[in-house]
């Protein structure tokens, strides 16, 4: 089940950084969504490597194939297999390391796991494998969008740097996809310094959805929350995740933190503050949902560190290869489509909740 | 899969806050584990309402009976179901809210999603459905010590006050759970002072998990991290969730935050740190893992608060009943029950991981 | 995952034969069925041990209470806890055969796979655990019924006698189930018989779904045939599976067992013939389910036959207890609550295969 | 889940059959299990069109490409993912029935659940769909190989030509693959003539499986056999599963259907008979195992049939395009190949059965 996201709406991601292609199968998704290869293209060349200066210089041009699922731009119903073939995978840059393990990389630990060590550049456990998360989110957006429902993510920090206004539009006219441009420009100085120094920062993202009816997610294991959290702590390289107030409801107080709820003009129940970021018992209320991603500093740094080889010898290591300073800009469009993703499973689930009895103020 | 935790080690849990009773199966339990009922009491009792002047007053015994799947003592590999009878659920206090939506309460959206109003207690998404999780990771305990892991968890926040100094033994000698004596008495005085206030108090729970060997956790989807973030984000009034540094990762650099490797005496891999808590690409590396929940402030607060009422008429609501105003010190034996069902789960799955080669550091 | 049925509605049964109490948790209904208990006891009953001469003497009378996931009539979307207590196990009756393996029971794969002995009464692996099943099919039943879906099983061969005539009224009105009075009272005498022989007999029972729509089902691995081939061989004592000609459709042509289509007055697709049983490609088509279950002998006879005990020496056992001289009547219900549980399932998914596609002859 | 098998060793295929390729996914695989591009590719020949007169004229090389999870011949537990691509798919020849449903294909079942019609060779439902189990299965059968069990099918029946003998050398040395020399060659004599006649054939497979330990199989719904009867019936064209004496176990009596119990001079726990076919109460005995598939004549003959139209109007139609007068011959490594997936999981998932009870004959 490992490589598996969703109950419903399921997602299969398969592929290695340097093998000879990445992809993804997505079973379970309704007939008659519209399927446009060019959007699917627009959201990956989002996450792709090579983008801009901020990221790293490996170059693939993460082409999509639709191989299954879809006829005549729309899906059938049956399972979509999505691929892309590894076009600049330079493996011997990691002979070097062949018998090291890598601080703050998955090698001791996959070692650890499977028995063996797949030196070319962290295999399974790179961020390449997310290609297959953001191409098949694009399916689940088109889902969503019927539904009127809008995802979309940004940065919010960038070591240091916190974002201080919110402009949507702002959020893809800058290098790091950050919703102030002001910080926004100290963000992309603070990464082109820590190249220099040969170090890496990390940083938050946030997202957000727009339009989510009331009733989405499953008590008690499959809350929206939960699944939520299952969702970004999947994404290499995250180290925490909240939703609305977070971590900062801690010190608040009970009579600061719940949301009063009122009737709008339309006559739906909605409330006056937003602290719960869009859930409550797990279930979508109708506000926007609001959740956040703590992002660890990129672990591939270009400096001297202490580790160990294979057989248990203390060594020094020093990483080359091709990475990103900071991750985050590229992480966007991954939190973007992990919500994508789990907000089309609980659509879909939420479709058999009710038979029959209406609701009192139905 | 609502009520389902766990791929392998499932635990399903059934009844609500006022109905006649509560429980929870347990199927995907190897055979030949001790199960002592005594043992999954007196986890029960840390969780239980009625224990001290910090917990409401409701007063429920909780008593665990077990009615099949254990034999002489052991587990006999069936599915094990485990029961108990509510004793003081009064529903008439709830009489007067019949028709209102608690602010911060799943009234609202229980109603949105299945179409109807059960108002006795909180019905499904009370925390009381929490005994099941609780009960069955008692067993999940006596699994994971016969492979040398040891769960606890403490308060590390209540309010604003913060233990800063870290005594294990110190933890269930005091009645918030607190790993820091002193921090404890301010945080017992806080919760004294908020009742008086008719206000609540939210906190931080960490958990902490030694001895597990590496290997645990499944890349992609069900990886470590991914499987403690649904878990903890699955219990009720949860907000965040956070692995090793956490949102304290996002302005850390990557020379910073990378755990250095070595091998200790006994010719084990370690890291010189653990800003990563034990955990990297979603897999166990050995070191202690280290995780914190963030808790809101109790919803039920004795405060008037608006409200609108299931007919969609603006109202003012009084919320009666017996509350906790500060749920953190109960929700500290829960949150160690989620991690102690992760693990299981994660522990059984990994010994599917290999078959035949061998490690080349093995 | 051994003890759960279902994909969505999900069905988990707990308990042993001669343990305390037998249960079962429906998870996945959705809200607003309405549930009456004297349904499912009418269910259980025509189930339950010692309710005519050709069954069991074992006194059970199985009565159900309903833990939670109802209130006022009907479904919350809450899991469903059911649970009958046991009255008359005598477990003293199976102390003789403490430590030998009956021929034809589970005695010794149960102890091979899980390492003990549990002696009494078959334990999880006897007929018994069947009550859950039965249990909870009564909400699949009602939950159907508001899609104009009618399900029912009889009794088609017992022994070497075969119905040769279908009344439908007939079949609740005689002691073995049989659509054919005729064969019905031969069956009985048979059943006498066999008694007498301290013998026992198996036989077949056929159930059929009518007014099931076309669109149930899910390629590839949960086809409508492959989840009632997995249902119905999940039933104790069971050997085989057939839809529609089943094995007789081995020596036909195709041009004999191709259904030719045709469009009804009321502009529905129809087939002439039914050779198919109601579904092709794996999917209901429309026309009436037929499915076939074979049933071996009972494997309590009470003669003296060859095995071996639990230290691996040879034994002679004479197995004594309270048996059913041929299951096939009491096997009825639980084929009929199989393929309800499998119905309800599929016609839940398919609710999620369409968004906005519209049919070409819709 | 539609196209996902298995719990935990779990292949989810994917592609049409004209589309631009086929392929499958199998996540849960051990890692360390040898990878032979070679006896895939042998496995996959035996279920090829265009093999023999027999089959199909349809000339699909069937390549298989690994994209994924094999690293130095070995697997590495990542996701395996296999891909060939269709070379001979000529969807004109399908242009005549463009609007029109094949009678005893899924052409109405499919347009009736997606809403729409893809009428290029039977797009998803055809047989094409099984390349991705057998490519899959034979990493399965490394697998099991190691524990030392053995999988193989076999021609039983074709038409009203029963096999007499058993000899197991013979079966891949006739284009039936018959074990019985003689009657395969009645076999193809009869296909011979039933091409002439522009009809079909059907018959039954009979597959065993050597060498399988006592233990395998999860009561209660993933009993060894309920998950034979699944993947059989999940097979296309397949209308019936039965295992050991199957329908036959009907007429006879306890006395003769109960395998009594012996220990053999290595110490194990035997059968005298082998009428359960292996399993009793869901769990392997670890006698052979033994099940038999009916597959029904395939539905294209190439004669006038009566039909509709996706319009609802009343039509004839003329199958053309290329098909197997008898699919039977190409189920067999079909047949083989599901046994093998179902053995792998189930032999995976038997290893958490236990911890620490001895058994008492241990």
């Amino acid at each position: 089940m490992a490589s598996t996201y969703g109950k419903f709406f399921r997602v299969t991601t398969w592929g290695e950084s340097h093998g000879p292609a990445l992809g993804a199968v997505l079973d379970g998704c309704p007939a008659g969504i519209e399927v446009d290869e060019a959007l699917i293209q627009h959201d990956l060349d989002r996450r792709r490597v090579g983008q801009s200066k901020v990221t790293s210089p490996r170059n693939e041009r993460d082409n999509v194939q639709i191989l299954s699922g879809v006829f005549e731009g729309r899906t059938t119903g049956a399972p979509i297999s999505l691929i892309t073939y590894n076009a600049d995978a330079d493996s011997t840059k990691y002979d070097s390391i062949r018998d090291l393990y890598r601080p703050g990389h998955a090698d001791y630990t996959y070692t650890a796991k499977w028995g063996h060590r797949d030196h070319r550049g962290g295999g399974r456990s790179s961020a390449r494998e997310t290609w297959g998360r953001v191409a098949t989110s694009s399916i689940a957006r088109a889902l969503l969008k019927q539904a009127g429902i809008d995802v979309y993510a940004f940065t919010k920090q960038i070591g240091t740097i916190v974002a201080e206004r919110f402009e949507r539009d702002a959020i893809e006219q800058n290098l790091v996809r950050c919703c102030d441009p002001e910080a926004a420009e100290r963000m992309v100085a603070a990464i082109d310094q820590i190249k220099i120094e040969k170090d890496s920062l990390g940083g938050i993202v946030e997202v957000r959805a727009e339009g989510v009816p009331p009733g989405l997610g499953e008590p008690i294991a499959d809350k929206l929350d939960a699944m939520i959290g299952q969702a970004m702590l999947s994404i290499p390289a995250t180290k925490g995740v909240e939703i609305g107030e977070g971590f900062k409801s801690a010190p608040m107080r009970g009579s600061q933190h719940n949301d009063d709820l009122y009737v709008d003009e339309s006559g739906r129940v909605r409330t006056r503050t937003n602290h719960a970021g869009g859930m409550v018992g797990g279930i979508s209320n109708g506000e926007t949902i609001v959740a956040r991603v703590a992002i660890k500093p990129t672990s591939s740094v270009s400096r001297i560190q202490e580790t160990v080889d294979i057989y248990g010898n203390p060594r020094e290591i020093l990483v080359e290869g091709r990475h990103d300073p900071c991750v985050v800009p590229r992480a966007v469009p991954v939190v973007e489509a992990m919500m994508l993703l789990v907000l089309a499973d609980l659509y879909l689930i939420n479709r058999m909740s009710r038979v029959a009895w209406e609701a009192p103020n139905a």
